[in-house]
């Protein structure tokens, strides 16, 4: 299978697919983007991600190139023409093409360009025995609640923990505090049950998954606290896990040279993993 | 004129300059840039701009495209099809194509682009009655020092600065310091004659300017120190000024609502202004 791209508005083999040199995406990282999970036929948690993509641009100021819904019919055509079950709908837009200036107008048209990626779902044990992290100093800017292109601090730190072996990095900010991975975010469940995780401000992402991580454990009546975290506080927690468009709900049972808790994943992340899992399965599928 | 491009090593008019979406310049901001000014037919600061590329590149690991003289040759192509006496060589280099992923091998082919952007240089009026600045939060990740095109912060602070009919925004950073503008360094003369300019950390760009201006002020017994600098500090200097690719060095008379000394341009700013474009004048020409 040959994958395809949807350019502005052509639909063009994957490979081959351009835009411009002047494109601002390309030469100030001006741009948002959006990964929606493609799982066994289903489009998870679709439409917060479409309004995560609005509130991305809005903070920036970059005009929606088509509507929501023009969005929803680009996507299920990428998807008929790849008749793939798997994958991430990967969606990018840029302020627009201009002559290399730091300043933008308003009159600048913003660049759409979507794919369909490879999923990469974790591996069975690494849902069953659970994934090692490192951590690594959060060196990125003060707006990480923007979902902008501007990622080289987050790929440097994904390389980092590739390096030593482990599944992701979690980012320690000046203050000490774990804020999130480097593409997911992070939580503890606490001695006495409670799961924590950085609150949503904008040293963090407000990950789509953390959203619905934390709806799901409001339904069914799990404690949980949005408080920043340290490193000690996760040598006394019980379990640990992350969660990302990818990963879902994924438990960690070590944290640098930490074991946490027992070693084994814990029952908390086990429910969550669970209600997660039962609530992607009752959406209609799209494939 | 129409403008060319030169994207890897192919000569190509700039409007319709190409690459890929799956670059990962466009995708994760993973490259770095330089700035080289053609002024009066003159490269300024050519080789050090291109050790700096060089350093920027190994901070990220991403190879050399080709070699510096082999880029050398392409700058001059570039101008010798433009016929322009002024303007600003511009040259990205990105680690490659490849299917989106934050992680990267050795094996990915670097891209080059360069193009020939209109000069922008400073007014007049500009340098003999000296510009006002702002200050404004600095929001930028943890490696200033690499000159990668992740610009999205400096993109916005400049808009910010803009929009304040300013020609700079001066960041402060946590520590209450005043690290550099958005796209220059940033200097204030203290009462007792001494230069004050942040430190090359990675706080901050080491601008080409900003060594010439160091050891342009060496050179010719001025004192100097690298430290860094208040809001309070700027309230009790006697000269203001800023140096950048494109404006050498610039006098500032007013920095938010502060006017700086007596709110003409200094002796020492201009002595500085001087020198350098003595030392500019000095360079052979190319065009």
């Amino acid at each position: 299978m040959s994958r395809v791209a949807c350019v502005k508005n052509q639909f063009v083999p994957l490979r081959g697919a351009q835009v411009s040199m002047l494109d601002r995406g390309y030469q100030f990282a001006d741009g948002i983007y959006e990964v929606v999970t493609l799982w066994n036929g289903r489009l998870v948690d679709e439409s917060p991600h479409l309004a995560r993509m609005e509130r991305s641009l809005a903070a920036l100021e970059i005009p929606m190139p088509m509507s929501v819904r023009a969005i929803q019919i680009r996507i299920r055509e990428l998807l008929r023409r790849h008749r793939l079950k798997n994958g991430l709908v990967y969606i990018q837009i840029t302020r627009g093409e201009a002559m290399r200036n730091h300043l933008f107008t308003g009159e600048m048209t913003p660049i759409f360009t979507m794919c369909l990626l490879p999923a990469r779902f974790p591996t069975s044990q690494e849902k069953s025995e659970g994934v090692r992290v490192i951590t690594a100093p959060d060196q990125r800017w003060a707006r990480c609640d923007i979902k902008s292109i501007a990622l080289l601090p987050n790929m440097l730190t994904r390389m980092a923990s590739y390096r030593a072996g482990a599944k992701e990095a979690w980012q320690i900010n000046a203050q000490g505090n774990i804020t999130e991975g480097s593409l997911s975010n992070a939580y503890i469940v606490r001695a006495d049950g409670v799961i924590q995780t950085h609150p949503a401000d904008r040293s963090i992402l407000g990950g789509i998954r953390r959203e619905m991580v934390l709806k799901l454990a409001k339904q069914h009546g799990m404690a949980l606290i949005e408080k920043p975290f340290t490193l000690d506080d996760v040598k006394r927690a019980t379990e640990a896990f992350m969660s990302s468009a990818s990963s879902f709900v994924l438990p960690i049972t070590t944290v640098d040279d930490i074991t946490i808790g027992n070693g084994a994943v814990g029952h908390v992340t086990e429910k969550l993993m669970t209600l997660y899992e039962a609530q992607v399965l009752a959406i209609p599928r799209v494939m």
